[in-house]
């Protein structure tokens, strides 16, 4: 919220505005109450024994069923690696192979932000927000129209997100439909998220040369190769599977291209249960493990322990019509039970939640974002992908819920850090002193006032007051509020602008749109 | 849903409306993926020292601090039970006291309906979701306007409730300010509810003579005493505390007439933590348990075995104002704290959730209405209280946000049902089928169509189509179609009216304003 309080600082005047100000400004970084990486895992929708056998029947899927379509390159590496390629041209996985992808796995990956206060440490139950996606609409949610998505919008999604304290990364929410050449796609794909944010910044690729091509552009980024190699701020989510159980040819060799050039990998397996995974849920994970389990065997084979993240992202579909259905509790339960499987395997993994059906910014779109959001958190999600702004099942990303989004997230976040139990936080002597010897109610109280700041989550947006006081303020509509604090953070400055010497090497050496 | 299933039927025409209405109509009770009662706890906020520190703690509160302001009638009975009353007027309970009176408590609690398919059955971590509170204002979802609310409101309540199928029990939502005599608010309050759902009601007495005077009318809804006092379908919500650790006189002779004439009690510990409880939620949570079990003490002490649900009912303040903030992260962790506190003990317990601090059926609502219900769910909260409906934090109830939290509440419960894992849903011979030997797709299989209607929960009023589809029809409102569902409910017949000689003898013996 650094920039933020800024903007708002600057434009404060008065009493209150000043100590509004000055509250926010004292809220240091060790006493916020809610931070990135805060750690979950008090939900666990699997039992241990459903774990293991979600996990012995991906292992039977491996080595009977086996991956199809892997490119040449990718089935030589995975046989050298102990994989088997059947007479039907698929691969098969004995769980020997397995364990040792597995052995090679890093157990704790950094994805880093450009600025290393945006470090995503992904161990444990550590959980992070972030947006995801390939909308390709982009959502005006006070009129709600649709219209297509822009490479400016990529970018100001990335500004967005800069700004937003509760979303720690961004990964491309959209498609920029303004740039129909694929290779000027990829590439000012990557200029348009990186320039806007400092967050960690996820990327997809049409094609393994384009990866090449852009790399001159990340080393630029990061100040250099070595920088780029020792902290690479930017990752490439990779769909390296067609479900049911294929290899996504082409998206493999961009994920060789990846390891090659130094850039983490996001093994995306993205089936719809009742469509291209079982229509159970139990089976859908059983699905997705077992294709990001063999794609852990395919990175590992290429360089071993480059890091991978472990993507079970299993989707819906409502039955009735075949669409997806992001916004059901089918897809929150998908999604948690996903976490609990990283877990098992101790690896850091990532899964979809956060998305709405509806259209808009509305009530139903609040309840959809919040219950997967939640149980992503409290299941001890790593990376809690297409968290904020998701709209239409995934097809229209919309700021005005960005922005609200953010709000949404830190309640998210202060469920996920839980509750501390110690002998102050049992509170006996303030009880006693309130009951026997005080004023009989809390107020004001030491305690209180320490708690204050640290421990309660207060919403920048959601509005709390009496509704005579909201009356009297015009009984403001949330949605405006949103669009008018998207406007001031798009009008200012931008604190994440890349030097000026980088900006010009850049747009010399790549022809960027923006 | 059967009424309004009807309601749609006859209502339809033509092919698509037809089929709808024979998919409605084809879901058996037995295949229904979602029903009430549903058992959660697969969340658990607190580890179990946790759990073990608040008792403990809850204990010493309760032995050295104890409840100050006990009437004269609950003084004695608790005294012959075992507590002591102290020179400084407070009663004080020994564990072994506290004991006891656990020892005496049902284990799981029949709350009845009026239509015995409403029963709910509070053993373990069985779910289910009502309304509750004591609103003033009704809010006009569509406008946003802000009224008092009428006894004509709570019977619109009732008949909504009563048509939607995940919202299980009513209890009062809101007062009817346009009753200004207590005694006539107090038995047109019962009239106004239990006229309008054969659903369990949950009222609250201003005077113990009210809850003798209503005795006649609980008679005849029920069918006579006898039929009354084996499945009484009418409970005592009853603020039996003022927090922090005070009897409230009152509340607490209501409560002896209830267990007098029969009536189930829910003991409503309601402290806010900050202001009337600790501001550490774990402080809070201490408090409101010693209060319950200063309760549960106080019942047993009139009658032993009368049930009573232990009501936990911790809410957060937001400090900055001081103002209640039942929409936060805060009050749902307090709220599923308590559940686990419950099942710790074995008793049936209720606490709140669901509670927005938005004054509309806004994105807003819908987060923060989401979050806690489904915390709440998870944690396997037998009786989840303020879950529909509520807004302004507490101050509003709306009935467009009623119907809608309908569809909310229907994905918090699928969430609820968790994840099945058996040889089935683990899919393996499905899989293999699919990849090996059929068409790369699971659409139109026998296990995905056979899974479509039993696991699969389709909201009525979320929308979930494209954005084109969207748009062809018009980009219906979501809270304009809640209302017109609404009005349909309420325009049709009432299926839950009282035989016609109960309703003329209750007309005859009590001034009735409905």
């Amino acid at each position: 919220m650094t920039e933020l309080n800024h903007t708002r600082s600057r434009r404060a005047s008065g009493g209150r505005a000043a100590r509004h100000a000055a509250r926010a400004a004292a809220l240091a970084e060790d006493i916020r109450p809610i931070r990135a990486g805060m750690e979950g895992g008090r939900y666990r929708p699997l039992t241990d024994l459903q774990v293991e056998r979600i996990h012995g029947a991906a292992l039977r899927v491996l080595e009977e069923i086996g991956l199809a379509d892997a490119p040449q390159s990718g089935i030589e590496a995975m046989e050298a690696f102990g994989a088997k390629l059947g007479d039907d041209g698929r691969v098969r996985f004995s769980h020997q192979v397995i364990e040792k992808a597995l052995s090679m796995t890093s157990r704790g990956i950094t994805l880093h932000g450009r600025d290393a206060a945006h470090d995503l440490h992904l161990t444990g139950t550590k959980v992070h927000y972030g947006t995801a996606g390939a909308a390709v609409h982009l959502v005006d949610g006070v009129t709600g129209a649709y219209r297509e998505s822009t490479l400016q919008d990529l970018h100001d999604a990335a500004r967005l997100t800069h700004a937003l304290d509760n979303v720690h990364f961004l990964q491309r929410p959209m498609v920029a439909r303004d740039v129909t050449d694929n290779r000027l796609l990829d590439l000012n794909t990557v200029w348009a998220c990186a320039s806007g944010t400092t967050k960690h910044v996820g990327v997809s690729y049409v094609d393994a040369a384009h990866v090449y091509d852009s790399a001159a552009m990340l080393h630029a980024i990061s100040g250099g190769e070595n920088a780029w190699r020792a902290r690479p701020c930017i990752s490439q989510s990779n769909c390296f599977v067609v479900p049911p159980m294929k290899f996504a040819t082409e998206s493999c060799k961009a994920m060789e291209a990846a390891i090659d050039i130094g850039m983490p990998v996001l093994l995306l397996s993205a089936g719809q249960a009742g469509a291209t995974a079982p229509v159970t849920i139990a089976g859908a994970v059983v699905q997705a493990v077992a294709e990001c389990l063999a794609g852990l065997v395919y990175v590992h084979a290429i360089k071993p322990g480059h890091p991978a993240i472990f993507g079970t992202w299993p989707f819906v579909s409502d039955l009735r019509t075949g669409a997806m259905s992001g916004g059901s509790g089918e897809q929150a339960l998908l999604t948690a039970a996903c976490a609990q499987m990283h877990q098992y395997y101790g690896l850091s993994g990532g899964a979809a939640a956060g998305i709405a059906d509806s259209k808009l910014p509305d009530m139903q779109a609040g309840w959809e974002q919040a219950t997967s959001n939640v149980m992503a958190g409290l299941s001890g999600l790593n990376m809690v992908y297409e968290a904020v702004g998701m709209h239409a099942s995934l097809l229209g990303f919309c700021f005005e819920s960005l922005v609200l989004g953010d709000d949404m997230l830190g309640q998210a976040m202060r469920c996920v850090r839980g509750i501390e139990v110690d002998e102050d936080a049992l509170a006996f002597e303030v009880m006693q002193s309130v009951c026997l010897e005080g004023p009989g109610h809390y107020l004001g109280t030491a305690e209180t006032l320490a708690r204050m700041e640290r421990d309660y989550v207060y919403p920048a947006l959601a509005d709390r007051s009496s509704p005579g006081e909201w009356a009297e303020k015009g009984a403001p509509d949330l949605v405006e509020k949103a669009a008018a604090k998207k406007r001031a953070i798009l009008e200012g400055p931008n604190p994440a602008a890349l030097p000026a010497d980088v900006e010009a090497f850049v747009r010399s050496r790549y022809e960027i749109l923006l």
